[in-house]
């Protein structure tokens, strides 16, 4: 039976003090939106509808780059959680099998977690997911009987024993798309907020006569975002997940708490990872490569047996070839380093291939922005480029070949010649001398005037 | 009524195992001594007295760095809190209203704490500050008959059931200035360590009628500083007030922990913050602004839409405009920049002016300093500096001006003009696969050799 | 009474997920089998022999690397812990006294813990190690009577009443050397694994009349390595064993939890480490340097007054005398920097020497290799090396001597004098101007061509 996704992402999250969508703030370099849609994202759902209200442009926008197909309802008055869903009639019109609930700020909730909520509506009308709360404090209650969900009570009108009650809502929910909207119609707003609120469907069902009943998580799956602090905890728990993967599979990390993943690093067995790096989204580690301290990755393959850093920077369109060394105080955009490859020190490569064996010296710059336009910075293979060579681009550098240090390149270099372009030393002789001791003297008469 | 303040500032802390006096070592880049006079500060004392004993006039500079009308009164010997505070009595003669005896190694006391000590004062002669302590084990105790503090038990000398109190005493008194010192004048030193105990004064003074009381507050505000560890972990817990209050505003830290602020750190709404920062004193950020990974700031500020990162190094006298963007391994001391500006790569800016929008290539260097003075260098708007640009200051580049990559420039250069200092570049065919062969020969007949 | 090792190293690590042998991950720098070994060095032992099994080559490498006078046993089928000891019986022949059997992926028992179990060996043929367990869990229990150690029963055989025992077995035993091999013989395999197992050594002993007993260590000596996780806890308890002890000698560490130390670190009193700082190998830090947050250090020494980062990065081989000052962006590698020198910005110093009081200028590059060999570089004292100088070594710079800044110096400076290398400034009036608007026009038309 098929599946159809709505997430609820309209809410304006006053407590984030922000003028950014609370949806859109992200968690490891992805928007709480994303998290959110990449969890129901793998039932394969027919139809997505995102309901949006605040900032409803961006977060639409938000949603489409995550799923071109995506349908967007707006929801232009906050007028509750039943009516929010309701903003997704027209979208959902015609749709066959079950809606699940999301909400867009409530990012860890497990794939498992849903497909077992799928299978839970083989014999109930309605199936909610709730949590053990270790501490389930003003939370909603879920009140069972034997398997049946017999209703859902809030907090404040919970007596004692209800009060006692671990299994907390966490107001994701699974129903067929017609009933859906059925039950939603019956929702009134007669209560203290004067709300429509979604988990009434819960009650109207069951005095329907449909059965409901509820699938338990972890807490840590229906962690809502609703401050900065919510929105670090929240990092800290996908890190926390992130670093416990990776040593699984088999990476070393030194210093798993000072090390930031992105929502799509991919690191191979036998790579190691130092203290205190950071992943940018889109970056894959190959086997057994080395990711030195203080190293910023992001957009970049680095290949086996690569070293990396410390204090390296990889950018977007970085790839690194097996061996290569990239070291101390590098930065690296779209470029193509080939196997074996050493850029050490102090250099800015942007826009350029290298070839295999290739050595860069020192303070090196690939000159690629010439005010308007980027160029690119071709280097052969086995070249040798002098410390502080400016490679002015676009320009191609020969197999083979080398640059003088200090030399400025504005045309090329062929295969095997050398290029130079600096001015011939002169020494002259004790002048060193006479020039300190005019400013020493300049600095004397200097502080003399001032007394 | 006015308030005073005397601020015992003279142990020697052995446990440091340091040969800078105690109340030197700094937590959130200000010396202990300037959090204890802070705290106080709020109430607007009248006079405020700091007793130094241990490197004294270090002591002493730093109390006149934090308030240049302070009183120091100097402890010759150490004998005991009592006569520590007595040290100060010719600094507060003919002194109005209450003292309050504060220690310059216990950072935390809130304002309002004091306030609420002074309030106390209306109805009893001695106000004592307690804390609630989760583990009291060794600690003074306050024993309460209702409102009233009727003493204070050292734990040597307790009962089981004193033993069993756990408000415990912090040291901090407030008591009418004329009274202090009468009762200091009668605390004897009968007791273990031979000391004079400013606790004694409670018994004194019930002893004579007068009422006492205490006032509670958090165990974290009385946090004393005795050893390096204990450093850390005021370090800590200033730091984890500071992240929470800066989240509360509206700034996000995408990871808390790993993120250092100043005493003075001031970070406007909807900044963001990456890992790994570091904020030296002296730093404003605007709202909007990015703080990018292994950043360093110091005496700067940076206004709304500027991206400072990763790996940049701001250090006193930056200021940063809207938008200017400072990128990786790149140090401004001194430096001004106007809107939109770009500094991206391994650049150092000391002692300039940069106008809006003009872009600094990497490499560059403000050669700033001649071996005995600093001098300015100012570029106009719109400018474009080449890539390893040595500007030799002073010196001046006019709006819309162009540097090539690789020049050295020591003359200023108008407006919209090209500045050009570079040898022409010269290709030698074949020479760098002849200078190759050659080294590698070198070393294959050095080899040869060996064996 | 002389005493031999026995150190088990031949597992396999599966859960490691690691083709290197488990033994060789590392923890502070240094593999797991040094930290064992070194924790058996301060014994003294007459003969230490290490069991290498997977990985056999490697492992002997190491611990040859560790004590040249090593002994190395193969055990070439992995049938158990009484199996892998019995492969010492060659080296231990004719050993005297006693042997204690270590483990090569337990690196943190403490040396007086094995002093404790050779004294208790004076009243008992056997010796084994216990701890107390906080969680016992599925440990192996130690059943005492008294003084004596009854028996070692295993988690699943164990009753109830054994159950609720705290003291567990970590596999650290001590017997005298021919007993040893004699209770092995005994050994047999049946059980479920088929293996067999050292503790039964404890069973046998005392069916054969002699005495067993059990000296108790803290949880975290017996702290074993099965995988990246427990590699990652391993770091941690050395890291804040580390932490704790520079702060008890009188190190300023201002975040204890982001500093890295070396197995090896050696920092002085007064010293500060600001936040972020990793410390490899062979560091040794004298009184009161200063080492600046987001620095990496290896294999160098800092002297007393040295202020180094924050964002320096010192390789092997460096050495900073008094008041050195090793600014942001700067690597030196095998470069002895004399008093009072200063490399402040965005330089590479490779096998250099600096004389006292010398300023090194932003974005110098000591050029060391030539593609094949490398070369040293002697600046004198009271020099003054201009910004962005190239320095070709070999080559020498005289005291008192300037380079200009961006020169490339290929020959020697005699002390005293000027070395220029630089080509004279030309200004093209309008000629940037003239320059953009040509660009900013391709643009258009480049635009205007994909519209």
């Amino acid at each position: 039976m098929p599946t159809n996704l709505v997430i609820l992402a309209a809410g304006q999250g006053t407590r984030m003090q922000s003028d950014l969508p609370k949806v859109l703030h992200e968690v490891a370099g992805a928007p709480l939106l994303h998290h959110a849609m990449q969890a129901g994202a793998t039932l394969q759902p027919d139809r997505v509808v995102v309901v949006t209200g605040n900032g409803a442009e961006d977060v639409a926008a938000a949603a489409q780059d995550f799923d071109p197909q995506v349908l967007i309802a707006e929801q232009t008055e906050r007028l509750g959680t039943a009516h929010a869903v309701a903003q997704a009639r027209t979208a959902l019109e015609g749709a066959e099998g079950d809606v699940i609930v999301l909400y867009g700020d409530t990012p860890f909730v497990r794939p498992e977690t849903l497909e077992r909520m799928v299978e839970a509506r083989a014999d109930h009308a309605v199936v909610v997911l709730g949590f053990e709360a270790a501490d389930p404090g003003r939370y909603g209650r879920l009140v069972m009987n034997g398997d049946a969900l017999e209703r859902i009570v809030e907090f404040k009108d919970a007596t004692d024993e209800e009060r006692a009650i671990t299994l907390c809502n966490s107001g994701v929910i699974c129903v067929d798309a017609a009933t859906l909207f059925e039950l939603i119609e019956a929702v009134g707003k007669d209560n203290a907020s004067g709300e429509y609120y979604l988990t009434d469907i819960v009650a109207i069902a069951c005095s329907r006569g449909l059965s409901a009943t509820a699938v338990a998580c972890e807490e840590a799956e229906t962690l809502g975002v609703n401050s900065r602090a919510d929105l670090a905890a929240a990092e800290l728990v996908f890190q926390n997940r992130a670093r416990s993967q990776a040593m699984q599979e088999g990476v070393t990390l030194q210093a798993p708490d000072t090390v930031w993943f992105a929502y799509d690093t991919v690191i191979g067995r036998d790579a190691l990872v130092e203290p205190h790096v950071v992943f940018g989204p889109g970056v894959t580690i190959e086997t057994g490569a080395r990711i030195r301290a203080f190293s910023h990755l992001e957009g970049c393959h680095v290949s086996r047996g690569a070293v990396v850093g410390p204090y390296a920077r990889l950018r977007p369109g970085t790839e690194l070839a097996e061996d290569v060394k990239v070291g101390n105080f590098v930065e690296i955009k779209n470029g193509i380093l080939d196997a074996g490859a050493k850029v050490n020190h102090l250099t800015y490569i942007g826009d350029a291939s290298i070839g295999a064996g290739t050595n860069v010296g020192a303070g090196t710059v690939t000159c690629n922005y010439d005010g308007v336009f980027k160029h690119f910075t071709e280097i052969g293979a086995g070249a040798f480029i002098g410390s502080d060579t400016m490679l002015v681009a676009p320009v191609k550098i020969g197999a083979g070949a080398m640059t003088a240090s200090g030399s400025v390149i504005t045309s090329d270099v062929p295969a095997d010649a050398l290029a130079l372009g600096r001015a011939r030393q002169e020494n002259k002789p004790d002048l060193a001398r006479k020039l300190m001791e005019r400013l020493r003297e300049a600095k004397r008469n200097q502080s003399g005037g001032n007394s």
